[in-house]
């Protein structure tokens, strides 16, 4: 059979704007690859009688329902209460859970006296699975009952994503038979509409597998997504339309499957055996920040210069100060001078180089916020890429880094 | 009276865990300012059917109902089309929001012939109030109907802001009365079950105002919230209670009402127009990322220097390479020699210098991910903090800066 899921998110803090529902994103994801569909998201707050009409309302539409959050230990915490007394369970408070909370507190904070309210979160619905915590103190659990499958977890992203990963994926492939299936083709220098314009004849007669554009920081991704009853199945279905999508994109497409442009570019240079140097202006720190978020960078990446004033563009990159005084700081020039720069202090084989106004005011040339040049160069040339990003100081600073990782991955196509 | 509105985000890829729900916290933001009561938020697929039940439901219980998404070029676009049909409207083609499609394509994509599935967009309800979009090309718009107010806002998240600021916030001033003001009080240094214990009794003595803990990136956040006629008597209610809570917290507390730790950092340097340098390690360029978010970082932010690698360390902070082979790269010692480097090079009044293992793996020593030096440095002095951040790399890169940061904000007390 194929099962329905409903994803309740339980907690004040979501409706008042507080955080965003980043739990449901990760259980989404989980629940999709397992070719489970999910027809609803809700939210509710940390509020007996309204978490009890979310639930009574998903129990009429879904086979299983999974709840994220309200399992602390603060006085607010009414998921466990609320959700046993709608299937009829007792909570029965757990000594082995309870061993666990206080060993994980004496662990993390051995001189603190732990807060005798974590020991709540040992009151479990009775009979049911616990699903360990080994990020934070408050258990997950799941059990069955009126013929649906109830599971809860805690609030807190981190704890969630991990609990996902160890206890609720052998719980789900335990229920699941069809299989979905699904690849993600990533895209940069092309819009989301240009993308579908492009693709739309073939979107539109697709039902199994189906194409689905999402646009995301000035990229789009394409996700093809097929149901079978084996992984080899849904390959045969997806790969004539991978190959369609491949030949109309051709090299705007930067990986399928990859996690991010950054992921390909370290992926690349550590294939080529090629090592990266950075200077960034305007940027200030994005490029590098994104570039070491991937673990094992440090083996491509060797280091970089936040040239953030005209001072530290002449001292650490030896840029003289007259070529900064004739072209200005943002310009051609300069870009190229600071990737020259940065390269030769550094021995790396290739260099970047970003000047640009990131907003919200503009320069004392009086040029407009968007404005970037994006350097890059190596042993026997420079290229430069003027990109007019006329957007917001984000959305400004995320483009020209977006465009920084794309010159490289060219550069080592 | 006191209004009721509920939040339905329309996409399949929120559903399918593809994009987070953001949309939905932004909209919360602005309805909980206005006292607005949000009970529930729903997450509905493209898909007209189960819209239209979302819809129904939404109906029963809100009398705002706002929704995300859905409103732009593709065919699978359907919330227009859904809503109007469910309080019985008419669709009408608008000729002069299409002007405004073709035009804002002109000036985007000068060379681009504009798809001709973007004029759907210029088919709104009829006799509704059109939001305009002046970050992307889909409108908005709201009508009444049934005793019920009906809000419709683009889904890319940038749009939807853009819109509740210029649209949205005029449309429900006209409709509140009753007032919602709050404080949001910054906490570093302190867990979340530990702020709760300190300010239990005081919390759970609360109905109005009250004061709700929120925990994030390894800090913490006490909202206090009043609800009255006027700010006057709101701030009157709240006044008590917040000097009880900095009584209780002490310097702990970075600030109230700002808007992150980085924040507080540049208005400091700004206040006593001291500089600062940077240079990073282990956490590459995040640190020197969160002070350049912050629009006029360059007034008091230097530049710094990512020092990924030895050759980085000795080239750019003329750090003696003994030094490094005898107390290895993360070290005290090295931390302090980056710190001083950097502030020397660049001519800062503060250097900041971290090295550490962000993991996964561990260092050649050996030592745990998680173990991180952070040393601050002024002509006088130099000092650091060695925190152990035993998470995963993300952690330990967020709780590194936050470190970071904390430090420089207690020298500028």
């Amino acid at each position: 059979m194929t099962y329905t899921a409903e994803i309740i998110a339980v907690g004040t803090e979501l409706l008042l704007g507080g955080t965003v529902n980043s739990d449901a994103q990760d259980v989404s994801k989980l629940l999709s690859e397992f070719g489970i569909n999910v027809y609803f998201h809700t939210v509710v707050g940390d509020n007996p009688e309204r978490m009890k009409q979310a639930v009574e309302i998903a129990k009429g539409r879904a086979d299983i329902i999974i709840t994220t959050g309200g399992l602390g230990p603060t006085f607010d915490d009414v998921t466990k209460q609320t959700l046993a007394e709608a299937f009829g369970k007792k909570l029965v408070f757990n000594e082995e859970v309870a061993k666990k909370i206080r060993s994980f507190f004496e662990k993390r904070l051995p001189n603190t006296k732990m807060p005798e309210n974590n020991l709540r979160q040992a009151e479990l619905p009775e009979g049911c699975e616990i699903f360990e915590n080994v990020v934070g103190t408050a258990p997950g659990c799941a059990f069955e009952a009126d013929g649906k499958h109830v599971i809860m977890l805690p609030g807190p992203p981190r704890e969630c994503r991990e609990m996902l990963k160890t206890c609720v994926d052998p719980y789900l492939r335990k229920l699941s038979e069809a299989q979905i299936h699904s690849h993600n083709i990533h895209i940069f220098g092309l819009g989301e509409s240009a993308v579908e314009e492009k693709l739309r004849l073939l979107m539109e007669n697709l039902t199994n597998p189906t194409l689905a554009p999402y646009a995301k920081d000035g990229e789009v991704m394409l996700r093809l997504t097929a149901k079978a009853q084996s992984k080899e199945q849904a390959e045969k279905l997806m790969a004539p339309i991978l190959e369609e999508v491949q030949e109309t994109l051709g090299d705007l497409i930067y990986g399928i499957d990859t996690e991010s442009l950054e992921n390909t570019v370290i992926m690349q240079l550590k294939e080529k055996g090629l090592t990266l140097a950075i200077a960034e202006s305007c940027t200030g720190g994005l490029l590098s920040k994104r570039l070491t978020d991937i673990p094992g960078a440090s083996e491509v990446y060797i280091g970089g210069v936040i040239a953030y004033s005209e001072q530290s563009k002449t001292e650490l990159l030896g840029i003289e100060r007259d070529l900064i005084r004739e072209h200005k700081e943002v310009s051609r020039e300069v870009a190229i001078a600071m990737a020259k720069g940065v390269r030769k202090r550094l021995g790396a084989a290739i260099g970047i180089g970003i000047t640009g106004i990131a907003g919200p005011e503009s320069d004392s040339s009086k040029r407009e916020p968007g404005t970037v040049f994006i350097a890059l160069a190596t042993k026997d040339k420079a290229i430069c890429r003027e990109p007019k990003l006329y957007f917001d100081r984000e959305r400004i600073r995320i483009g020209a880094t977006n465009n920084a990782l794309d010159m490289i991955r060219r550069e080592l196509l």
